[in-house]
């Protein structure tokens, strides 16, 4: 699967993304050649997870250095251009940490920034590859050994959401590679369903069992005993360990802790923002109305009513068990704090 | 409002039914006059609430009496009609106990049935009343004197789901009647989005300002400080005031509690099943998994995957800051249990 499955891939003259807006039902690819089309796609979430758009904005700053060399764009100008990459979406500190990486190299030329978002893009596979590892460790020697686990996830953290592989479901891959996953718990994660289309998807293309349930299932099914331990993925993470993640994480994290769970989140090092104290610094961005008001562009609300759609929210440090990075595991509720432990 | 909007009314022949699948885009009534039809309105959750398909029950015990003598069945036939309206749904008591407070007028024929029912059916309207007055005082004693409230609800507890006026809406249309509201919170509630199309339009309907918003949006806006209490009603309480209600209350309550936000159930003091201990003793409906997994008939998740729709999940009474009822307000969680003030 991680071959097949690359949701951003570096064409030569372009980016080819995978259109996640109509999985499940089509597996279509997108060209990128021009910073509209690419800022379009990630606030579309054509391209979305923290390090997929990551990755993304490095190549952009390749797009916008070629498309400043066939339209004559002057340096404000392809620096207006590179600014708008890096602020196509708030919430997620990569894509940002990915762009600024490259820029150094801005005046080196195209090829140099190309050489070093594909460095990105292969060390970001890589990193999702150790936390698989060492997050699948930590777990199985916490959880029972005497029967496969059943595990719970919410969004997607998954290859589509990263250069490949996956951070959460990098490491439900890696336990399922040892042979150790009964059930995975998909939350469907209104509004946009990146349960039930994207991770559903992965889980059944790699024949992972699991069974998708409506958000508002997640605590029940925790307090009721059916999960061993809950993964996610992070989209910045402050140095205090308080963890910005799709909409819905903190309810998974408060039953966590109520049952006594342990609540994992999987996130390369890079989307750790040690600039930023605690998770009251972290901009939660807000979405349109209508992803929460209409249903496949049908209104379901009364015409009449508002709607209100954070796209994330901030599950605090204390609630996060243990934080899976690609140097190893940080207990965060423990008091091993991310701002600590990764400067 | 109270006087136009009755999901459940009796018409001398019959029970007329909002069709609540229907809402918000249309408001057609449905009318039934045999057994059959009203387990599935009940089923489909055509009529819904607790409280309304209590009403439902002991009118179509009525329904069941008639229609034995148009039929010519014989006792057996007639207890096994009315058995399967009292098993229609299962998780709240209600139903139950309502066609079984009738259930001994069955040999005093079809008029003395209705006369029981219709007295439940006021009972349940002046219960509702008196409930929004106990809690709406309960909470403008404890909340902030010098603005207007900021409220949270899930699911629908509206004059749909009741006889009228509503349990966890009758509280808020009290605030609102009292100058109190600045806004409610209502959660979309996945999979059948009864906040959405339900209580958004209850109210709409009253002009009460609200703001619709992703089940997983809940524990951030309440954790963001965003919410000054949040009411839901129930579908059957144990003794030590564990709570069921609709999928997706027991992550509000854990919010709450981590914020230290009033959580309130309100509901009539039938919905308190002394006779099951605790929450672990109430049965928990599981519905069709294409509830979850398809939109409007169309298929979201992909084709080989599971889906899990438990209906309810239960909140422990140590999670239940005030239960309202219509003979006033217990403090649950501070040790005031149902089954010994209640009984």
């Amino acid at each position: 699967m991680s071959e097949q499955l690359r949701a951003v891939e570096w064409t030569g003259d372009g980016l080819s993304l995978i259109d996640q807006t109509l999985l499940p039902h089509r597996l279509e690819r997108m060209h990128v050649t021009d910073v509209d089309t690419l800022v379009d796609a990630v606030r579309r979430l054509v391209v979305r997870g923290a390090p997929a758009i990551g990755v993304a904005g490095a190549y952009g700053v390749v797009i916008a250095l070629r498309q400043a060399g066939r339209a004559g764009w002057d340096r404000a100008e392809l620096l207006a251009a590179v600014s708008r990459i890096r602020e196509a979406r708030p919430t997620a500190v990569n894509l940002a940490v990915c762009v600024d990486r490259v820029l150094p190299l801005l005046d080196r030329g195209a090829d140099a920034v190309l050489a070093e978002a594909r460095a990105i893009h292969r060390e970001d596979e890589q990193a999702n590859r150790d936390m698989g590892g060492h997050g699948a460790d930590w777990l199985l020697k916490r959880l029972p050994a005497d029967r496969p686990l059943r595990l719970l996830t919410h969004c997607n953290a998954g290859a589509l959401a990263t250069a490949g592989w996956g951070t959460a479901l990098g490491v439900i891959r890696e336990l399922h590679a040892r042979g150790r996953v009964e059930l995975v718990h998909v939350d469907e994660t209104r509004p946009l369903l990146q349960g039930s289309r994207l991770t559903a998807w992965e889980l059944a293309h790699d024949g992972i069992p699991h069974r998708v349930q409506a958000d508002g299932a997640a605590a029940g099914t925790i307090l009721r005993g059916e999960v061993d331990a809950a993964i996610v993925g992070a989209d910045r993470i402050a140095a205090n360990g308080d963890t910005a993640n799709k909409v819905g994480t903190v309810a998974v994290a408060l039953a966590c802790a109520h049952a006594g769970v342990p609540f994992l989140v999987a996130a390369p090092t890079t989307t750790v923002d040690t600039a930023t104290a605690t998770g009251a610094g972290i901009p939660i961005e807000l979405r349109g109305e209508d992803e929460v008001l209409e249903w496949d562009g049908r209104r379901m609300a009364p015409e009449g009513s508002r709607g209100h759609n954070p796209a994330f929210d901030v599950t605090p440090g204390e609630l996060v068990t243990a934080l899976v990075t690609e140097r190893g595991v940080l207990e965060v509720a423990a008091g091993e704090l991310p701002g600590d432990r990764l400067v």
